[in-house]
């Protein structure tokens, strides 16, 4: 294919040689080059996936008119000034979660993109799996029914990271999947977040996020650095069917319930025994789709370099990188206040509705 | 033994069939007859354990004076007259849980126990199971260290109770098992609780309390009526291991993990490289007990007979169903603001230490 | 309805009560007596179902015109004579497996019966079961398509009995299963066994059974009474789908998965190569189907009741009890001569075609 | 380290590039180069080690001096001719499992290596796993006491292989840790082997071996490529505890449960009643070794190394190959005698006792 775009990896860290080496082996994009203040680790990506060329000048890469666009695997904290240069130079950006370290820089970085109309795409890596897209296409096709509540269990025995804490570390996962799948994105109307740092380690080890979300669902999020067992699940439970993915499990990955509560006309002026009467329980079939085994990050540049040809936002936009930023600003604030509900800042847009 | 004491079941709806059928094999008591206004009902109950007397007359039960307690398993909001009337008929009383329908009243009914010296025990069944008995014991022996999280599910496809949301119908087993384990028992400094009712069937169905301890641990609670698989598990981290109990896997009910984050002295002026220093993860071996096969009711009578014989509180006392209530309660009022953190009531006895 | 059927129940041990309370829950039966010759553990049993009258003369029983039939449940040595009374009285005979001690003897049984024109049911309560119901009725639909092979593990720490080996114990369970579900019955072509008795009890604790079926697929059989874990399941694997009945997961018993590797047209003549090219591999869903919560030995008496009003074999008739100890005969003769295949002897009927 | 010993690795199919990554990566080892036909192939294991010298001539290879060592993944119908030429030019060599395609082949190579005073070393990779060597430490500690059965479960969805059965796929797996981890090796009595081909493939996909050990214990092995879920499991029972090894469940692989039968002085000449009362059960604690994460292939190149630097045997030597080679052999004899016992030939040395 002659119309390859160019992508530089910018960052050598733990994420940036499984960029390197999807862009590698993608039929959409030439690797031209690995970027790093440390010359030695981007020389070791670029060793990794057969020698290209290496620099540690982001200037120099964003000078370069060859380059169409750069993916960034560098701390948090860096990503504002990165994308806003990358942005401003003309290049479409790809940038690792969470999007920016601050709400208000991440809706800059958007903005910026937009005024400049090139693609600022997350890698939300989790919604490019089988399981999340067989996910996403289940309830978008309505086997799920309306969705009553969204359970996600995320704890193992973590790092303690230095910067952040298991919110930040761990939840823009479950965020950013919710975003992806449910029909409506991550319409939280509020948060509640309670944390925990029972070793005295300056920042919350363990957390729960409570979000209502705007279709009335409930949607709730734990993370634990503390927990010995490793679990991964998420339940989402729907007025037809109820799905439960557990990423750990991979001869059973999903399961989709035909089980659940059905409550005809349930009209909250009759008697209790009426409304029981009402009330009737499914226990039908479970069923287990088969999932192709398949590289998401693959997806991901699949799909950046489909926006940026098709002149779209990406399936893991800006956007969707914002909601998750505003709900995790929102718990910020809510711990801040005790765990008392923080309202979402506005200024966010809600998901478009799926193509 | 001619010191016998005598007790009457009163109800014979669910639960009293097991009380009659434990009180009777007992050999601390006699049953003496099985009340319930219903007498079909009684006289199926008294069937089951080999003929006893039956009656519909509480008043009747109340002024024999071969009858030493009651043991009460009728619908909550009946629990306060009950054991008041049976309080002052000079009669132990043990009362299903929870204690009563309300704080205050549960308060009352302590009260009363007290002035009249007469036992007063809540009927904590899962405390007497070989798996709770023995994590209390583990705890009260240091084996975790100081308690850093407790979090607790307790899912299924549940009956929507015409009366009560999912919270007073299944939170207050994993509140009486944390009252009974945990060395300062239920002491949360407040409670946060996030409820959804999907469905709108007019309570929540799907809940969780946060609540931040006394002791600087978070307890967490999720309890679901929607949930199309069942899951029973609890989750306890020390300082120095985690405790994962899982009552739904008969082989390996609990499982001790000497697994977890070491810090040694941190300081919160060190730098962040300095903390890191600091931390360190074991990785060790898991260790799981073996539990005797014993019907955990069968131990609630014991201890109802031997707290009277020894002029002591049960180890399931009324003051803990009133932690128990008071937590509710307090849910309740979070509930009602829209989950804002809500401060326990402060009329609550502490958990005396373990003897 | 006047019609019922009156049945005794021939011995009060662990079975019995069982047995008692079925009987006396069906609306096919009256449940006309209890016998054994331990009249204190016949009371007992009386006692659980509410009081029936007792005997320990079993030729009391026999003699009495009102019964028509019984149901035994005494040690396996004790069939042969009881039932062939049983039958001479006239009386229509349900006999726990194994049906009897020996093949010679239990063809007795079976042709007696015939004789008489009475029915001779074998209690493979198992075969009554949702789970086994299910399996049989999708491998009668085709949903597996052609059998391939039958694995079943059935192995926990168990008692050693007196009487019998683990073949002998536990393998009836597997067999009767096997051939209640497969479209020819149990049609093994010969049995090898290999058991051992590493503890010196004088009988095989640990033991497999290979049978190579006439369809041409390979059965096998796991039991040992020395595991310290519980596993109780089974694979059949067809050539459209396989079956896995996992009885210790309530939640999900069966699981029929659309996986497995087709072949087209291997002929053994073609290259190793171009054999590859014909082989595929299918990577389909898996399907969990509902099974209803219901007490298989109620549809044993159902089904007990039903052969004799419309005069025919029981679905587990003697020919199946019969089937089931030819193939314990050969494992015993396989055993003997070192785990050398024994041929089945061939007196045995194959099943009938599923009606 | 000066005297690092130089190893050139032949075949560069699927095992090979592990070898190489394996061998880099040792401090023990310079990686000389890589052979293969198939030069491409060659050159692509070669860039992903970094670059080394590749060759089509393994001539060039034995003829080098500098060369010390060989390790051979090629197909295993070729392992004899590699191997005699190997030894022959003077190189030590490792040969991935099984050690050749025919016993009486495996025996000559052994043999010469004996004469040539070089090492010949099986790639029995899994029993350099963390688990497994546990494993074998246990049971030589004595933690398990006497062993009384193995059984062992390899089942998956598998390649049908073009040139072997599931037997020779599969089992040497199975086989090949049995040998390393039991006190006295593989010392199994005969081999009794059924092996089914339902899809007439012309060889077996489904496999059992009952092989009874010359300690008394049962050994078993249960091999299949047409199971749709995925199994591989070992129980090992002893007189003292029992262990089993779950290697797809990383959080536990290995469990040690203190359960299982006591007899004590069994005496034949007992009654049953008698032995009844001298047989007691135990149900202790359940423990689970905490285990290193390592990577499997490093040990084994360094056991290599540490072969050749203190002339001593491997711990998976040419005797311990021919030991698996053995029973697979006696496994063809019984399956081609329809699955009567075939008796081991008796050339094989058993193991040394552990150093």
């Amino acid at each position: 294919m002659t119309d390859k775009k160019r992508a530089v990896v910018v960052g050598a860290g733990y994420w940036g040689p499984n960029l390197a080496r999807n862009f590698r082996a993608s039929t959409d994009w030439e690797l031209a080059g690995i970027c790093d203040l440390d010359l030695d680790r981007a020389r070791k990506v670029s060793d990794g996936v057969g020698g290209v060329p290496i620099t540690s000048s982001l200037d120099e890469v964003l000078a370069d008119p060859h380059v169409d666009a750069i993916a960034i695997a560098t701390p948090a904290r860096t990503h504002h000034p990165i994308v806003m240069a990358a942005l401003d130079a003309g290049k479409h950006v790809m940038v690792e979660k969470p999007l920016a370290d601050d709400r208000v820089r991440g809706r800059q970085m958007v903005d910026r993109a937009n005024e400049r109309g090139l693609v600022l795409m997350a890698d939300h890596t989790y919604c490019y799996t089988p399981a999340v897209l067989k996910i996403r296409e289940l309830i978008a096709d309505g086997a799920l029914g309306d969705i009553l509540f969204v359970d996600s269990v995320r704890i193992n025995l973590g790092l303690i990271q230095p910067d952040v804490d298991v919110f930040w570390d761990l939840a823009p996962h479950d965020l950013s999947i919710m975003d992806f799948v449910l029909p409506g994105g991550l319409a939280a109307a509020s948060v509640s977040a309670h944390g925990s740092d029972p070793l005295g380690t300056g920042k919350s080890c363990v957390g729960y996020l409570a979000m209502p979300l705007e279709c009335g669902a409930m949607a709730h999020v734990h993370v634990n650095w503390l927990s010995p067992t490793k679990i991964r699940q998420m339940v989402i439970g729907g007025t037809k069917r109820t799905l439960v993915w557990d990423d750990l499990n991979p001869q059973q990955r999903l399961s989709v319930y035909d089980r659940g509560v059905d409550i005809a006309a349930v009209s909250k002026s009759t008697t209790a025994d009426t409304r029981d009467a009402n009330i009737s329980y499914r226990l039908g079939d479970t069923w287990s789709p088969a999932l192709p085994e398949r590289e998401a990050l693959g997806g991901v540049v699949g799909e950046f370099a489909a926006a940026i040809r098709e002149g779209r936002p990406a399936r893991t936009d800006g956007e969707s990188g914002l909601r998750v930023l505003s709900v995790l600003d929102a718990a910020q604030r809510s711990l801040g206040a005790g765990g008392a509900p923080a309202p979402l800042t506005l200024d966010i847009q809600p998901r478009r509705a799926a193509a």
